[in-house]
């Protein structure tokens, strides 16, 4: 099939170059037709194992379908509840964020949780016998996603915690997650001090029925409509929630009013969500979750379904390759710090919470708001070269979530796994920062990319499942 | 002391050039040494009134207390009340937007409100003897302006309606609103049907008492910290005020939770409130207010303090210059309409809400809320672009009212009648359209500019006092 080498020779040349400028620019001085191709390798990953992925004519379709899914999925509030009801977890079953970890690995803030989630739950009587509980064995460990469930920083959800339940109208899921307990020396963060403990009673106790109350009254309450309205209001959904808790305090507030609690629990209850402006946060991370597991188990598709840390690890999940989970050690964020807390205070990286970013918002919609980057660190273009950046790593746009100041561009949606090897490109999160002791709290809030080495697992998964398949 | 010709042209040229390239161009050609100044002929206004106001040195620092006393202004929401009390208003005195007007003067919605108005006092059983009551000068007509108040569109307030009472704690200053009403068939939109009066009833019957009761428990609201945050959550003040509402809404619902109204009557003032995103801009008009009141009356300052709409007459003043009003035809905004409603169905221009451009928010921080866009017409760069032009008609920015997108630059303040004048850049308002027959309503929303008239006549004036002071 090769053509001699004379005849190639005696026929008027026509060069296709890729590479650096130089070659195009040597063969146009001799007068050769020359169509420079902006190609460069891969950035990472297994040369085989890229091929193999690439050429697997399902992918394409694959993507499509997931993606597809992701934007079609709603997201709707239609209960709060005990987890003991909504997971059915028993008391000795503590729930966690990132992929799974034994105590023995687990990093200070999730310690510290954990520890505090064994007092509130009246398992231990003191720290040191909720360590031998945990060290034993004799408290469970699993991640929240394990169960459809999301939870931010920490993520320890138990028994006696009251969840909220959303609901996928259209693509018929349900996903859980705590709720939000404000800023500071919070459980999430690792802190379990006394105030920590009684919050999390006042919460089981007042807030988590009055919501219930809410809810039951107003009807359920559109999470995604709130999404979608956060971005043209300078949230991206993630570590800005401003106008999403404001939203959410809008749509229930009647409810609250209206319900039967004393008129004193409806105000501390007002109070409550209005002085924190991360509420939000745990209803978009479960409507972030109903969308991608909406996207789970679609053979040969490259995208990402779920990222998440321990503290200890990173791990991602890919639509084509089931409940796999592809890990790597968690990075510290890098940003701004509060008080007198700095880098050497700051855990690495942890949480549930970057479900958002798989779904397109927080990291991958900065551009919606450039306001955050005085509590992430980094420059207002920065936060819109971030944006602009992260289409080159995703399938599609979701029309859902606009941008404004990109013209109303949909939100960067469906990380592929294969576009990031090719590029190089990690996906940006931003994230909370908490302190890398046991109890600390909160110690600041960053920009975090994830190790390199998940999607380098994952793609070599891909691949094994896709030379299966030929 | 003009040297000889020959001398001139015995030394070597060094030329200024100022107008089109090719002068500067020309000599280059010949090695001439040229430094080419972007100078333009002033857009309008009489050479010997822009020579009189330019050269009067009193004006540099007059502008400059003018704008420290806009940027340092404060403003608290301290009591809600009757206008009656609030404004010593009687019964037979009513107030409107902009410049002074007679009723035989007035457009459709100014005549509509005060139909409704009259109504609503129970002065007149019907829209006839209203007419006749107002033709007859029975009811006396007289601009917000005039008692140190502030009404959008119509404007109009009357003594049974009850007011908001803004305090300004750095200059001293008071400021006063109605409530506002929502959007659709409203009074301030120039409809009087029964249910715009029944809710005027309602509004002073509960909503205004329990906002009394609620500020009174909660203490004073800052309303100039809202503005501020505002700006960063996509608001520009005037057309969008959806984060503004829902921070009202968030630090009064626990007063109004915890005042003594009856529950449902509680749930009703927060789903009224909640329901209502322009709710806010019936505070941040006051606020602009106070801030542009502590600037008047500073000789020779060119420094626009009001901008105001009857919806016959664009007016103006200037703290330079008293008392006095600069007025000029509306026009008739641009912009998108509601339901089928087009241009021929919108009135010219209405309201004192232009109170926002002048204090350097609304239309002038447009880049912060690109999403109003979808609301006024035009597109995002437009958007963008529009605040980055006002800056050229401004003397400074307001570090409170930062636009985080254009790397939280302050919003544009105090404008400056000669920078008009020399620049032919008008200001740019964000506005409402009532429906130009009376009873109908809102129509749209949309751009619109003041008449240039206002501006040569403002002009004109200060330098008649530049003249006299020389």
């Amino acid at each position: 099939m090769t053509p001699p080498l004379g005849a190639l020779l005696a026929t008027p040349l026509s060069v296709v170059t890729a590479g650096v400028d130089l070659f195009p620019e040597a063969l146009r001085a001799q007068g050769v037709t020359v169509q420079p191709v902006d190609w460069r390798p891969p950035a990472f990953g297994d040369p085989q194992d890229l091929a193999a992925v690439a050429a697997d004519p399902r992918r394409f379709p694959a993507n499509r379908v997931a993606t597809e899914r992701i934007l079609a999925a709603g997201a709707e509030l239609v209960n709060v509840r005990p987890a003991a009801d909504a997971l059915e977890l028993d008391r000795d079953l503590f729930l966690h964020a990132g992929p799974p970890i034994e105590f023995g690995n687990a990093s200070g803030p999730l310690r510290g949780a954990l520890i505090g989630a064994a007092l509130f739950e009246g398992l231990a009587a003191d720290p040191a016998e909720a360590v031998a509980m945990l060290d034993s064995g004799q408290i469970r460990l699993e991640p929240c996603h394990h169960h459809r469930a999301v939870g931010p920083m920490a993520g320890v959800t138990t028994a006696s915690m009251w969840v909220s339940e959303l609901r996928d109208p259209i693509n018929g899921g349900r996903a859980y997650c705590s709720l939000n307990e404000g800023l500071g020396k919070v459980l999430r963060y690792g802190a379990y001090s006394a105030e920590v403990i009684d919050r999390l009673h006042w919460m089981g106790e007042v807030l988590g029925p009055v919501l219930a109350a809410a809810v039951a009254k107003s009807g359920p309450v559109d999470i995604k409509s709130i999404l979608a309205q956060m971005l043209q209001m300078g949230d991206e959904g993630h570590n800005r929630n401003r106008a999403g808790s404001l939203m959410f305090l809008r749509d229930l507030a009647p409810g609250i009013a209206g319900s039967d609690a004393p008129a004193g629990q409806v105000a501390d209850v007002l109070a409550f969500i209005g002085g924190n402006e991360h509420f939000f946060l745990n209803y978009g991370m479960p409507a972030a979750k109903l969308a991608l597991d909406a996207a789970r188990d679609i053979p040969a598709s490259t995208v990402v379904v779920a990222m998440a840390r321990n503290g200890t690890d990173f791990g991602i999940q890919t639509s084509g390759t089931g409940d796999a989970w592809f890990t790597g050690p968690a990075q510290t964020p890098d940003g701004l710090f509060l008080g007198g807390y700095g880098p050497d205070d700051a855990n690495p990286d942890i949480g549930d919470s970057a479900i958002m970013e798989t779904l397109g918002v927080g990291g991958f919609s900065m551009a919606a708001a450039p306001a955050i980057v005085r509590f992430v660190g980094g420059t207002v273009p920065d936060a819109l070269a971030t944006t602009r950046r992260m289409y080159g790593i995703t399938v599609t746009e979701n029309p859902a979530y606009a941008i404004p100041v990109l013209e109303f561009r949909g939100a960067p949606t469906g990380i592929d796994v294969l576009s990031v090897a090719r590029t190089g490109i990690l996906p940006q999160i931003n994230t909370g920062m908490a302190g890398r002791v046991a109890g600390t709290g909160q110690v600041g809030a960053g920009l975090v990319k994830p190790p390199q080495e998940c999607f380098e697992k994952a793609l070599a998964a891909l691949a094994d499942r896709s030379r299966l398949h030929r």
